[in-house]
């Protein structure tokens, strides 16, 4: 059991908490055991995975099953696991995993129905949950713009429950370019803005194939993106709150178009 | 200015920030700006703010109207402001207010249309978005059931956003209690469960008075409060998502309500 958090290989492995270093080698953490039956179905993508002994007596058949498709698995001490893990209450398992996210027009090949597109999101537990929510609700892809959080954020994983591994994502796309795509696959772009029409009155427009923009949790979608957009969708505020959560207010505008998606099914 | 984060007067507004403290004097801290409009409204509600130079500048007005109502207004040093707010990025401002609940019979004479009830809920940040959240779907009243968290927990004040000077709220309340008195005012009450009917199929019901129980972030609700609901309620995963945040799933259901009562407007 390694129980050094200063050794080499453990401070190697933390760096992944950064970008850059997450840059350089094409790997990022999972933190936590709910990416570990997905890794289990897709044992290519794990490199390496950390964990306690009282994670590994939990994990068992998920760790087995790993282990027989050959990825490294090592036993690490509490100490350990709080340096890898970098949260205030670590679940006793990391995963060194390989990046994930597609192209652009590889992901627009499959015609994708539901999607979200984050511009200039910054906040990594907003956006993870929205990554949470897009896969609750069906969504087909998540694209993040530049300037929006990068996607391996060990916080941002962590919000998203797994979740990461199943919704396809795009990253560091130019606002124009993605705009322009999602039109020409058949999307209407749906941008969020108090100012705009109400959702409730384009309930029937939902059952079309949509984007959903999302924007700054402080500024909201950029005038850029709001000028490119089909329209702009407001979310009734019915009481005296300001404004809502930005992972809240996504969430209901993705569930409203699922439901009319799948009122046809 | 005030600039010993070690004195008594800082040190004994600081232990607000710990349940026993707030029980005993009858006050909460309310931390950050979003209060600072609706406390200027309310002034009686207010016994003391403490804020930085910077945020006096940026809040003169509110500051202008809560002074001249006679509440007691401290400049502080940005170290006095760490101990008192307690949060990793401080916004300058803290306000001493009085508690605000109110008791459950008072709070059912108004014929509340949409009721929100926390059933063993933990998570202050989540408890804090879905009463933000309640707000903005225009809910009338919020209830803290027993073994939930202390709806005057800082995190969970800060995570509403100024809601909590909104929307009335209950604390602390038995589930049979609280349900037979919801009931008698004539709401019907749907739990979420996952295993529960879908919302989809419930939808023209939600025109009804109605309160939502969320569960508890883990466990779900309770089995006591499962027997003694109208209905069990499931919002439909049509990924692969095992389940939703919390605040994420109170957001869609009481959306959910909110479009269909007020479709009738």
């Amino acid at each position: 059991m390694l129980d050094n958090p200063g050794s080499d290989r453990i401070k190697g492995v933390s760096r992944l908490n950064q970008k850059d270093a997450r840059t350089e080698s094409g790997l990022f953490l999972l933190d936590g055991p709910q990416g570990l039956k997905e890794l289990s179905r897709r044992p290519g993508l794990a490199h390496e995975i950390f964990l306690t002994e009282l994670a590994a007596e939990r994990y068992f058949d998920e760790l087995s099953t790993l282990e027989s498709a050959g990825v490294e698995i090592t036993l690490v001490s509490e100490r350990v696991m709080a340096k890898l893990s970098q949260t205030t209450t670590p679940q006793g398992v990391v995963a060194v995993v390989s990046q994930i996210d597609t192209s652009l027009s590889e992901a627009l090949a499959t015609s994708p129905k539901l999607v979200v597109v984050l511009d200039q999101a910054r906040d990594p537990g907003n956006a993870g949950t929205i990554l949470r929510a897009a896969d609750a609700a069906g969504a087909d892809l998540v694209i993040f713009l530049q300037d929006s959080v990068d996607p391996y954020n060990p916080k941002l994983v962590r919000s998203t429950a797994g979740s990461i591994l199943h919704v396809p994502f795009v990253r560091d796309v130019a606002p124009g370019e993605a705009i322009s795509a999602l039109r020409a696959a058949g999307l209407q772009v749906y941008a969020t803005s108090a100012s705009g029409e109400s959702i409730t009155t384009l309930r029937s427009s939902l059952t079309s194939p949509t984007a959903w923009v999302f924007g700054n949790e402080a500024h909201g979608v950029s005038d850029q993106v709001q000028e490119m957009a089909d329209r702009l969708v407001a979310l009734p505020i019915y009481g005296q709150a300001e404004s809502l959560n930005l992972a809240t207010a996504a969430s209901v505008c993705l569930y409203a178009s699922a439901f009319e998606q799948h009122s046809q099914d």
